[in-house]
């Protein structure tokens, strides 16, 4: 048997279900995980089914599906769960979220494909290579921003890239690029978002004596800091930590909530609706 | 339309949903929620669905239901969403967690219908009148317990009751009674099981020195204190916290856990799988 | 013996703690606990000492202790733990914090005297009546603001009162009130600081779509929500919850920080440094 | 300037600061940080202090110290806050905890000199050797346990060891060598204890269908798994988890705890007090 990662987004009307999981019946598959949610806000029904088929041509299963639910004009994803999902990363200096992401990668916790390391710095390229990821470093200056991003473009083609994972990325993408990718580049905010926004959060945090910091990982949009959250975490503090101290406590949240954001987008768990996202988490 | 809370237990085989959502279709409903699992020890397939529907005659759904999934020999349960689980609730003299039910309940938060509070103590009386629950005092002694009991199997009798909430309800109850009522008892343990077991579990905390106090609700087999657990929680606590602090502090777990485990089963939420519940929370 | 709390404040200096112990050997005491922090910012020094001593004469031991540490010109507290402090209550319509403090002082959690509720409501009369706490309904409308707080003045004055704790208490204060009871007013805000400011941050956070809502605690300047917090919690909500559910999960939220930030301040564990708290959490 | 940290245990008794006090001004020292305890089952008092004195001569600042506390018959520790605890990692073939400690302490969050890493296996030498920390592969067998610890007791001499680590080290030590240095060796233990002890953790987590797994740090004693905890936290788990993915999830509160009690070990944060630990966290 082939396992399959269906996802569904259609306007909400009777019978989505029942559709889908007819074409499963018509190939001969098993439902092995079925999640689903209509958002009051949009009516945007949203689905996410895994399950089981004895043929492993991804067309023909994609077709019966097809037939089945067009009537729905959803936006309907199917890949087979072993074709995983392929990201590239962008790091600046500090390199605790890569390094948690490809030691996640090879305990086996991340079913996804870190194809490439892209940074403005030199810093991480002895980590990416010990872990057999090639490292491209794209400097970024003012003038230089528009080059850089046609040589992340290319890079992005010629990966077949799905995901980009801004990993303490510290340069700005432009609005242009950041709508051609939308919904596919998720960032780590080092603040408990609508917290502290724009530069030197921790510093904010403890001037304004916050007794818990966190952060956040969302989608990134032309609006800064300001896309769909896909996953927030906090931690205790109190007034005695200095900054340096709410840094490294940061690092622990963001490193986490990162690989849990993507883990969840490596398994297509996440479907942003309106300004919000919904996570079939587990 | 009326709402429809529908739960089925099944040997898992494909198709079931496909079935399912057929029937809910043929009686011109709609799937608003939808939530399964399948224990990968057991094989067993659990589903809950939330679907409004034109009709609002239960049977007559529900015999189109049957028809449907009969195949698959489920245990299906359904029944209007307006048609609240009838719960009653037993304390002894602690009266936080009652305290705690009739307050949720009377903000709206617990969809349940509290049918009646029995107690081996009179404390709670006035607290249960003043929300218009009628309050039992059952008294137990050692020679008398299954007197109390025979009274107890009255009550749920007469009072058609779902559930069973031991809100610190400090008495055992027999086996017999346990299994004639399994599945439908829940208990708040004041303690994190598997941690602390037996008495005095906050004493039992401090002297081994834990960091960190729990509260698990689950519900009661004849093996006292192992029954499949629902839902847990912890709190921090410190080396300066003396046992009355514990104690404090464990009363705010045990509430909320027991509140929290209390609102799944109202909703239908909570499946047992073997040792282990299966629970579909939001 | 006779059981005192003691705090002291003053610009940080060799010598502080060895003068305090001095005084407390001269009148025969003991400390029993101690917590002391030197602010790096402010270079302000925090402590606060729990000691026993035979005399039971405030008068003598503070004369005795200002003796031994007035060359560091502090500012000095000194009580009898036995002597309580004395909280004003206010509230609007939602009862959820009020009762949870009258709850939690009659379990003997808070060491507190809770002398009044003040209401611009009549809500919440016959909750405060049944644990026998004066309720005084002080209506206030945009014309009689000043009215309202002369006799929220009065009740101040009457009732000696140390602590002013605004439990859900939807008016605002004028500037000048905040000002004459600087340090004395705690409010309970429902959202995480600086999160959401200002009207209903339950829907503004469901718009938002974040993972983690919050509730905090702090003291009331003039600049609404933006005074020193003391106390915050966060509770993890799904796409799935809608903007009630997320107000009844606030709730717990609520008035459960509020409640650990009463008992601080009830205890004198808290001490304002800039714009910050020191908080000797035990 | 040079900073000490200063630790004292004895009997309770009026006094104690007052002389501990006197002797850091008679040094022309300066407090900046003091914790205190008086365990209630023990009478056992507990202090850290962290001064600043002029003279960087320890044994001078010692001699004084020791010379104004000496007829309370204290265990007193003086070290200057730059001399760092000198630790030795044990680890076996999982590296998670050690690859987090060595980050971490290039990271400059572990104030402490991670002198030596031991291992039953070779797995572990490259990441080791990475960081510039000597790796002994000391194998044990059932026959030759007392001659890998005489091993073990000659690089605890030669490295001037403070502090053993257990860092997921799958080997039993004797309990000649747990008293040897009792109070000196750290274990992380895959569980929330007292919660599931022994082999295999993680599986019987699941199979009792519990809704939170932990970790715990814990000093070792003769009786496994049963010494004074230092630190535990908890991560919540659905019934959809695996036991691989309770492993996954484990081993991010297994290195955040442990790191979180080597830390607070590196600080000289902890007292053991009877079968508890007392902690001056921050």
């Amino acid at each position: 048997m082939f396992d399959y990662i269906m996802t569904l987004r259609c306007a909400d009307a009777p019978g989505i279900v029942h559709a889908t999981s007819e074409a499963i019946v018509a190939v001969g598959g098993n439902i092995l995980e079925n999640d689903q949610f209509t958002d009051p806000v949009t009516g945007q029904f949203c689905m996410r089914t895994r399950f089981e088929a004895p043929s492993g041509e991804v067309d023909d299963v994609k077709g019966r599906l097809h037939a089945d639910v067009a009537r729905f004009q959803p936006i309907l994803g199917l890949r087979l769960e072993a074709h995983q999902r392929r990201a590239l990363v962008m790091v600046s200096e500090a390199d605790h979220c890569l390094a948690d992401l490809l030691y996640r990668r090879e305990q086996g916790e991340l079913p996804l494909d870190l194809v490439a390391v892209v940074s403005n710095h030199a810093t991480c390229r002895a980590l990416s290579e010990r872990h057999d990821v090639p490292y491209y470093e794209v400097p970024v200056a003012p003038e230089s921003k528009l080059d850089a991003e046609a040589t992340l473009r290319d890079l992005i083609a010629t990966y077949e890239v799905d995901l980009v994972v801004l990993a303490r990325y510290m340069q700005i993408l432009t609005p242009a690029f950041c709508n051609d990718f939308a919904g596919q580049i998720v960032n780590i905010h080092h603040s408990f978002l609508p917290g502290f926004k724009g530069a030197r959060p921790y510093h904010q945090a403890y001037e304004r004596g916050v007794k818990l910091i966190g952060a956040s990982a969302h989608f990134v949009t032309g609006d800064l800091d300001e896309g769909p959250i896909i996953d927030q975490d906090v931690v205790r503090v109190s007034h005695a930590r200095r900054p340096q101290d709410l840094i490294a406590l940061g690092r622990d949240i963001e490193r986490t909530v990162l690989a849990r954001a993507v883990r969840l987008l490596a398994e297509d768990r996440v479907a942003i609706v309106g300004q919000r996202t919904v996570v079939f988490a587990q």
